[in-house]
């Protein structure tokens, strides 16, 4: 395989995902930090690269990819052996449920720039944390829930999977913003599980941010 | 195939992808209307088989499926002839980034969950649609950039894909907040060429509305 290249920021959900699924699958890459703070990821070259000014973005195999849970499904076609979705198309349905339950009901209504929009629509200091605890907790309980349905060590079965992928970044983020998890027994002891594991752990933020 | 139901609300977004994508398979179905305007998605009885409380819910082969994204892809997988997804993974990876486009950046944001919390946080009364135009115009603007690296007569090639099931209800939503167009040339040529096809009408809202 060529080089492969993630464009990522370390306190990114969505690259961190990313992270995760490449140490996970075992394919060796180097990083480029777009610094979202300083507004890298709307340079003329960034959007060259990614239209859309957001991290990740995986240069692999000769093509520019972009969105992380795409990105995720690419690898796991290109090591269908290692499960990153299951291999019955009913098992597949439920653990894209879950992940989508994080990556389409969570993380966009967070993201940086809608946060930065809310923040603009009221004089309220705290608004933009409010916001964040809000529909994190909202989406977490929700999620346990769903979760409730499945057992298994992980998300969906004894192996970790997409839905796990996009659990753990989703619970680091929830422990940031100060999200009450009391409730929340079963997100808490998959993500400690997870937590032991090499691939997750090489891929955490603060391994991940630059010196 | 035994009974296929389809939990479905007229207007919703994810619920029309749906449609489109169990129409173009030629899978029939019927629907159970749940209207959100009167909260039956937060009854106990639908919360048991959708405990995020979201539209749709499509039971089929005795599976309860959730995510409407997640459903179109177990549907495209018991279907893969039908190339709702293209064959090649580094091909399906650019079609599910373009659907993702819309259905992760876009489509949250603007739930109706969530725009009825943007109101309580502002006094002004068009808030709620100021944020419906400003996210959809600038997440349509973001893929109308990443909708030009691609020729075809659709999102992605000379067949309608998933990218195509998620961008018709997106411009829909568009049209019916009044965002402005003229500048998304390919999506509004995409748009047209989807509306001629039969799959398409047959789950347009004004189609799916009760009586």
């Amino acid at each position: 395989m060529n080089d492969v290249v993630l464009y990522d920021y370390w306190r990114s959900s969505a690259s961190y995902r990313v992270r995760i699924a490449l140490n996970m699958l075992g394919i060796g890459y180097r990083t480029v930090p777009i610094n979202l703070l300083e507004g890298k990821q709307t340079s003329a070259e960034y959007l060259e690269l990614n239209p859309q000014g957001f991290v990740p973005t995986l240069v692999i195999d000769g093509q520019v990819m972009t969105q992380s849970l795409s990105i995720i499904e690419y690898l796991a076609e290109l090591r269908p052996e290692r499960r990153l979705l299951p291999a019955g198309i009913a098992d597949r349905q439920h653990v894209r449920a879950l992940a989508y339950a994080v990556a389409m009901d969570i993380h966009p209504i967070c993201n940086m720039h809608v946060a930065a929009y809310v923040a603009t629509l009221t004089e309220k200091a705290e608004a933009r944390e409010e916001w964040m605890r809000h529909f994190i907790a909202d989406g977490l309980r929700k999620l346990e829930h769903m979760l409730s349905k499945f057992d298994g060590a992980f998300s969906y079965g004894d192996t970790p999977t997409m839905a796990d992928i996009c659990l753990v970044p989703q619970v680091y983020n929830a422990r940031r913003w100060g999200v009450d998890l009391t409730d929340l027994g079963r997100i808490v002891e998959i993500d400690g599980r997870c937590a032991k594991l090499s691939g997750f752990q090489a891929a955490h933020p603060d391994r991940a941010k630059p010196e």
